[in-house]
C-alpha cells in the first residue's frame, strides 16, 4: 500500500512562514474515483504568490488556502492511475496539484505536457506561470520600445530573469536589481543584462541614477518597499511601472509600506499597472510559442534551483524570502 | 505714479504655508519695455499645485519659485499698457501672471480671453487649468463607460466638482467624497451626484462599500492619504485610478504617505495613472468646446468662491488646505 505525504496548512503564518504553520501528514493512497485521475507529483513549484494564499484574505483574487487543506502549489507530475478517458497512465500534467506526493484530480485546470518537448521543470518555470507572468507583464503592460531603459527588481528570480532577457530581445537597455554580487554577476555575465545593482551593498536610488541617466521607461517590480520608491524617484516621462509582486512586504506583520514616491506618477505622466497573470491564460499559446522559440535558439536562458527532499518543503519555501535561491526554486518530490 | 504690490516668496514653507513665507512688497509701476505689455491683474487663482511650486524640488515638472521671486499663480487680467503689436490696451488675458497687482509680460504663454464669452473668473476655473485637468483626467485617463461607478475625492473643489459632473454627462454613477454636510448636500442636491461621502464624519471605506457595492471603476484622486487607500480597497476589476493630486499630503513635514493598498492594483488588474495637465495643452480647444457647451446648456454648474482683498493672499491660499473654500477659490485683485 502506497503512502501519500502532504503538507497541510496548520496555521495562518504571522510574518515569516515557519515549519509549524504546516502539518506533514501521511495517508494511504486510494484508487481514483469515477472520472478521477491520480497524479504522482514530480516537481513542486515554490512561488512568492503562495505566501499570499496563506493569509485569511477573502477579497483577494483567489480564496485563501483553508486551515487543514493541502497547501496550494503549482506542480508537474505523471498520471499513475486513471478513471478518466481523457488521461492515460503515463501522461504528464501540470497545474495546481498541491504540496503532496500524489494528487487526485478531475483533470479540470490541468494541462498535459510532453517531456520530449522540454525538461519537465520548465513547465512550472519559463513555460509555466512564471513565464506567462514575465512575458505578458513585460510585453502587454510594460510595452518596452527599442532603446527604452527597462529595470527589473528581483532580477535573478524566476520571473525577473525572464523579464530582463525578453526586454533585451526587444531591444531595450536592461538593468537588474538583485541581492549579492553573485546574482549580479549572473545577470550581466550570463544573461546579458547591461547593468546590475546589488541592493544589499549599493544605494539603489543613486545606482539607478547612474545606470539610467535618462530615467526608467519600464520598471517591472517584484519586490516593493524601498526598491519601488527608488525606481519611482528615477522614472522617465511616460514610464510604465508594472506591479507584479512585493516580496519584501509579504511577511510584514505591520501594514504594507505603500510607495511614498507615488506622486512621481503625476510628475512624470507615468502609469502603474497591476499584473494578474490569470487574465492572460486565454493567450497562453502566444507566450508558449515565443518562449519556446527563444529557449531553443538560446536567446532565453533558464536556471532552475532544484532542491531535493519533499519533507523539506517549508524550509525550501522560506528560501524565496531570504533570497537564497539561485534561479527558479523547485522542489523535486520524486524521480521522473 | 501707480504702485504695484506683489507677494514674493520669502522662505520655503515647512508644513502649512504661513504669511511670513511671503513678503508683501510695493514698487512703482514702470512702462512696458520693447515688446512688453503691462497687465492689470483682476483675479488670481488659488490652486493646490502652487504648494508644490514653493518646495525646493528641482526635479519636479516645473522649476520651483525662487526665493525673492513673485509667487507663481494663474490669473486673468486686462492689458493696461502695450509695447507689443499683438496686444492692445483693453485686451483680457490669462496665464501665469503671478500674485501681483500688475504683471509685465512678453505675451508668451498668455491667452486672450473674451469677457463677452464667459465671466472672467471662469477662465481660471472651468475654462482654465482646473477645467482642462478635470476634462482630460477623467476622459483620457479615467475612461468612464456608461454605467460605470466613478468616485472623486475633493469632490466639492474646483477640479472634483467638474469631474463628477462630466462623469454624470458620460452616463456614470457618481460618488463624491468631500468634507462636511454642506459640501455633500451641494454635490447631491445641486450637482446631481448619486451619493456623497463626508470624510470628516463617515468611515470612507465602509461608505464606499455601501455606495459602490460592485466596486469603483474610476477613482479620480485629488486628496491622497487614507482616502486613496480606502478607494484602493474598493476597486472593481480593471479599475482606473487617476492621480491628479494629494492635497492631504502637500503640507507634510514627514514623508508622504504612500498608498499601503497599492497591491490591490494587482489583485484587481487595475491601473494607476499620473495626470499632468500640461500634456493636454495642445488639445485645449477640444475641452473648451465641450465645457463651453455644457456650461451654456446648464449641464455643468460652476461655483466660484471669490474672495476680496489682495493683501489677504496668504490667508486665502490657506483655505485650500483647511477645506474652507466653497467651490473654485479665487482672489479678486481689482474691479473688472
Amino acid at each position: 500500500m502506497t503512502t501519500n505525504h502532504q503538507f497541510k496548512l496548520a496555521a495562518r503564518p504571522v510574518g515569516a512562514v515557519k515549519s509549524s504553520d504546516f502539518n506533514y501528514t501521511s495517508e494511504a493512497l486510494r484508487d481514483p474515483a469515477d472520472g478521477e485521475i491520480v497524479v504522482k507529483v514530480l516537481y513542486v513549484s515554490l512561488d512568492p504568490a503562495m505566501r499570499g494564499w496563506m493569509n485569511d484574505n477573502k477579497e483577494s483574487y483567489i480564496p485563501p488556502v483553508a486551515i487543514g487543506e493541502v497547501m496550494r502549489a503549482f506542480a508537474v507530475g505523471r498520471v499513475v492511475a486513471s478513471n478518466n478517458s481523457q488521461y492515460a497512465v503515463g501522461d504528464h500534467v501540470t497545474g495546481l496539484l498541491g504540496a503532496q506526493e500524489y494528487a487526485y484530480s478531475s483533470g479540470q485546470g490541468l494541462f498535459k505536457v510532453d517531456p520530449k518537448m522540454a525538461p519537465l521543470p520548465l513547465f512550472i518555470g519559463a513555460l509555466g506561470m512564471p513565464g506567462l507572468t514575465a512575458y505578458f507583464g513585460l510585453i502587454d503592460l510594460g510595452q518596452p520600445q527599442q532603446g527604452n531603459t527597462v529595470v527589473v527588481s528581483g532580477a535573478a528570480g524566476a520571473v525577473g530573469a525572464i523579464v530582463g532577457q525578453i526586454a533585451k530581445i526587444k531591444g531595450a537597455r536592461v538593468i537588474g536589481i538583485a541581492g549579492g554580487a553573485d546574482k549580479c554577476r549572473y545577470l550581466t555575465e550570463e544573461l546579458g543584462f547591461d547593468a546590475a545593482i546589488d541592493y544589499k551593498n549599493e544605494d539603489v536610488t543613486a545606482a539607478l541614477r547612474k545606470h539610467a541617466p535618462h530615467g526608467i521607461d519600464v520598471f517591472f517590480d517584484n519586490v516593493g518597499g524601498d526598491i519601488l520608491d527608488a525606481a519611482l524617484a528615477n522614472l522617465a516621462t511616460g514610464a510604465r511601472v508594472v506591479i507584479c509582486g512585493a516580496i519584501s512586504q509579504y511577511n510584514n506583520t505591520t501594514a504594507i509600506k505603500g510607495p511614498a514616491n507615488y506622486l512621481q506618477l503625476l510628475v512624470k505622466s507615468a502609469t502603474m499597472k497591476g499584473l494578474m497573470v490569470g487574465n492572460y491564460y486565454p493567450r497562453a499559446m502566444e507566450a508558449a510559442v515565443a518562449m519556446g522559440g527563444w529557449i531553443s535558439s538560446g536567446k532565453l536562458k533558464v536556471r532552475n534551483d532544484i532542491q531535493q527532499g519533499f519533507e523539506r518543503f517549508p524550509e525550501v519555501f522560506a528560501k524565496l524570502f531570504s533570497g537564497e535561491n539561485n534561479g527558479k526554486l523547485i522542489l523535486q518530490v520524486a524521480a521522473e
